[in-house]
């Protein structure tokens, strides 16, 4: 079965269409703010900021990604609102994270209660209720971009039964995502019923950035059940893979390339895979050197240099690294049993080699 | 035009269905968080606590009125899951508001960050750490709750484009309550650019419990024009009335029987059409009393009722009493253009006199 070149949109396609789209849709929300009261306008103008400023719109690509292997033409058009939806809503969910993780940055620009801690200033003197009140029109923002991110949905030219489909999966990614959330956030304080780094990243990252816009865009063009269920698997291993990709960076890899530290997910003692491979390798004098760095959130340089170095030595940053292998593979086979057009079936290639080579 | 008795429900048989279809709708999201981990499982148990707990339901029941204005045969098993998103969402804000005005309890029994403030006791020490995360808690199962709700109207029995214009009126109530809470919020703090009380009225009370239920009720049955903006006068008026009313109790209200405090509003300054229209009428020195225990969070019980009584004599107290009256039947007047069962307006006026002349 040959599709049309047609059939396929590069990422850069995707973002310039989403941005253009998000624009759209935040002009038209600023409008009707500011009717309300200057004050709401500003609350729309922070999120169009935040917006504007970032996201390598991957989700919204994943959708069109899905679609395509289904869809016999492809039509962005009808589906752009879907793909919007999903980046609305991880705009949303990085928000609420930020206020979570205490965060006043995100892609290079202050995020909600950043701005308005700045806006606040003039206001209130006291810097624990400014943080509290900044925060308030943060928690409201993301509230608003998830509304927002249904109400695109209601814009998607498909047939209704695929439409609702796709919405469930939509909210069973939210379902997880926020699963994920809670058990990383507890994961911190809670010793006991602590999740394992995998059930983290299924439901954190797999589900939600891989599986869920992946089997989205396929559920919209009415994809059969086993193109579903090789998405599902695709998605849930390639996601896995980008997570412990994403935990060897937050250890190994350059902070000038991937902008955020490499010593802060020791400092702060992030239980991930890797952290698990080492338990399970390490000597007790090993242990012992690392459990005097780990989750010490005033461990210097060195400490933390020494930390990383016996990751390595133990042999869990390899195991990892092979673990990444393995799952890119099962990812990939989990498409073997569908019919792709060649040219759809190397995005899909290629998109497993974006997510786990990464260096950013 | 008569109409088959059975078109009409009570606020009792709401209620019953209503909460039978939270506590399915959750039960089956415990099971499934409890998969993922028994911690994911312990948010959705205290979503369920919270659900359960409380809400007179009368969002969810103005759904089935807006709808029994338009439909020849009530079935209210079509439009069922549309009256529970109402009351998802409406418990998500109340999550959330409660994280921005920092309560700990709801409905009588303690909200999502009271039951993770215990829940957390014993793995954190300090107050302020253990209340962040109790809010994280809290910030996920808000965010949970809104998508819930658009998650719910999927299962809405309806035509596809009544339920687009349904689902858009849902999101448009949102985008007002959000902007509507960010006013009230910012009323205490910000002086400049102060949004009247009026208009946080018709935002976050009218439009969002009044207007978006009822034209969603009948968007799901088909209406036309004429009865969507009759239903939306009727349901500004009525709306704001009804925050008057609420203004009225949270200053003369018998905390007994309201279940609040009749001091804080006073206490925290809490800008109302109350406070308004004693600005207009008090003579200079009515002024200076009243400003020495506005906003004054330390003032004695017996400064409150001096303040109280002040209210009193200005004539405010009574020329608000007369404004809802007014209101009232202008929100009355609404429905005159509109054919109605007679039975179906006897409701709406019922709903009226509920909603103005209640002692809580």
């Amino acid at each position: 079965m040959t599709q049309p070149a047609s059939q396929l949109v590069t990422i850069d396609e995707v973002r310039n269409d989403i941005n253009t789209f998000l624009k759209d849709f935040t002009q038209k929300r600023i409008a009707d703010a500011d009717a309300i009261s200057p004050s709401y306008g500003e609350l729309w103008r922070s999120i169009d900021a935040l917006l504007q400023a970032g996201g390598k719109r991957l989700r919204p690509y994943m959708v069109a990604l899905g679609y395509s292997a289904t869809a016999r033409e492809f039509d962005m058009l009808s589906i752009l609102p879907a793909m919007a939806a999903q980046e609305l809503f991880h705009q949303a969910i990085l928000i609420h994270d930020d206020i979570i993780d205490r965060d006043d940055v995100r892609h290079g620009v202050l995020n909600v209660t950043g701005q308005y801690e700045l806006k606040y200033n003039k206001y209130i003197q006291g810097t624990s209720e400014r943080r509290h009140f900044a925060n308030s029109a943060a928690l409201l923002a993301g509230d608003l971009l998830i509304s927002s991110a249904f109400q695109a949905m209601q814009q998607v030219c498909a047939d209704p039964n695929h439409l609702r489909a796709a919405t469930n999966t939509f909210a069973d990614a939210i379902f997880a995502v926020s699963g994920g959330e809670l058990l990383d956030t507890e994961s911190a304080f809670r010793t006991d019923a602590r999740a394992s780094a995998e059930t983290v990243a299924i439901h954190k990252t797999a589900h939600y950035s891989f599986v869920g816009p992946l089997v989205m865009g396929a559920q919209l063009a009415g994809a059969a059940e086993p193109t579903i269920s090789s998405l599902k698997a695709y998605g849930e291993k390639l996601g896995i893979a980008f997570q412990m990709q994403d935990d060897l960076l937050g250890i190994y890899g350059d902070s000038g390339e991937t902008g955020k530290s490499n010593s802060s997910d020791i400092r702060e003692g992030k239980q991930t895979h890797l952290i698990e491979q080492f338990h399970e390798r390490a000597t007790s004098e090993q242990a012992a050197l690392f459990a005097a760095v780990f989750h010490n959130a005033t461990a210097s340089d060195e400490a933390i240099d020494a930390a990383r170095e016996l990751l390595d030595q133990s042999g869990a940053r390899s195991a990892v690294e092979d673990d990444i292998v393995v799952l890119t593979q099962q990812a990939l086979q989990a498409l073997d049993g569908i019919t792709l057009d060649a040219a759809v079936r190397l995005a899909f290639v290629d998109l497993a080699s974006r997510a786990t080579k990464r260096s950013r």
